[in-house]
């Protein structure tokens, strides 16, 4: 089964519900596993016949499933649903998930705790995951102020190291020049001090525009 | 069971190539269930049968398990064993995971494939994904030209979308500068093109060049 980059879904709300429930609680279930992965000591023998288990739990999964790119889907309202989203996505396991609050003037925060997974230096989070983590909540804040784009450019500088454990972020725009929207933001670790200066600019192309404007569509904004 | 940050291993090969085989597969092994999850359009009755086995699984891999950071193994002659790392570890389950080459002229390559499980706009790859190997990529290029240190800055410019599938990365030292290693990246799609430009300034921490003095070693190489 293939599906569309981009399509419309109409669910109930119950609907909505039970897939959060299920699709998001196997997402977690997985995300967990992927820990245990990393940080299991059993034996060896043990580890493999755990390996078998798994491989015949992807085959289930994979009797019927989504070939090439998972997309996005909006709801009729034309609220996106980025389900797939290396860093949002209710359904990826890799994702942290982030839950990015937005609020009326405009910034975007979310707080968020981070393990062995997301390592890099020893005891550290990877300063690319934190690159990883700040694209994502800087786009939705430049959607958020009604401006989206895709990511033109990122500056990022590193002030101190980010020890694994609690985080938070805070994105705002600084301003908006044509096509272009230009946001800062700001990583901060468990004692609230700032470890990762951010600035993005946000591009809405070209394709993109035209075909808004054709549809007469408004631009997304994200659940 | 808690570790270290930091220690030494000593394994024959026959032990290494045993490790990577289990463990590494495992890794593997989770990887695609991930990717499988992701993806799967099975009912949401077996779906839920399907996270039990999960949960199951994880239990038993936790009976023993290294608590909160993963940290960084030594070989007896130095070389990293950062078999957590989030990008190349052979037991993350979240890294692709990259195998980046180091030629004598200090270049630093790497080609590998992304799927579903990292995309971000529909059908392309997350612009911080690739924000996240750039800089994994760029880091071991400091390291390996001698001169390795943490990111100090990262300056992305994203050229053009990166559709998923094979993309490559290509790193290389412009010039080090007291404390500061400059170094430059390209990463690129399939049919070639750039798709981001990427330089980095990997600094490297008083505190590590106090350890390393202290204990008249060598900065460390990679595997």
């Amino acid at each position: 089964m293939s599906t569309p980059h981009y399509s419309v879904v109409e669910m109930s709300e119950a609907e909505v519900a039970q897939e959060r429930e299920v699709l998001g609680g196997l997402a977690g279930a997985v995300r967990a596993l992927a820990d245990a992965s990393l940080r299991s000591t059993i034996d060896l023998e043990e580890i493999a016949e755990i390996r078998e288990a798994v491989d015949g739990l992807t085959e289930r999964l994979r009797r019927e499933q989504i070939e090439g790119s998972f997309g996005v889907s909006f709801t009729p309202d034309g609220t996106v649903r980025g389900h797939g989203n290396a860093v949002v996505g209710l359904r990826n396991p890799i994702a942290v998930p982030l839950s990015i609050h937005k609020d009326a003037d405009g910034r975007a925060t979310t707080a968020f705790t981070l393990g062995a997974l997301y390592e890099g230096p020893p005891g550290c989070v990877h300063g690319g995951v934190l690159a990883l983590l700040l694209d994502q909540v800087l786009g939705e804040c430049a959607a958020a102020s009604g401006s989206p784009g895709m990511t033109g450019t990122l500056t990022l500088r590193y002030l101190r190291p980010t020890p694994l454990g609690d985080c938070s972020i805070e994105a705002w725009v600084d301003r908006v020049d044509g096509v272009k929207t230009f946001v800062h933001g700001e990583l901060r670790r468990a004692d609230g001090k700032p470890t990762v200066d951010v600035e993005g600019i946000f591009i809405l192309p070209r394709w993109a525009r035209e075909a808004l404007e054709k549809e007469g569509r408004n631009p997304p904004r994200f659940e």
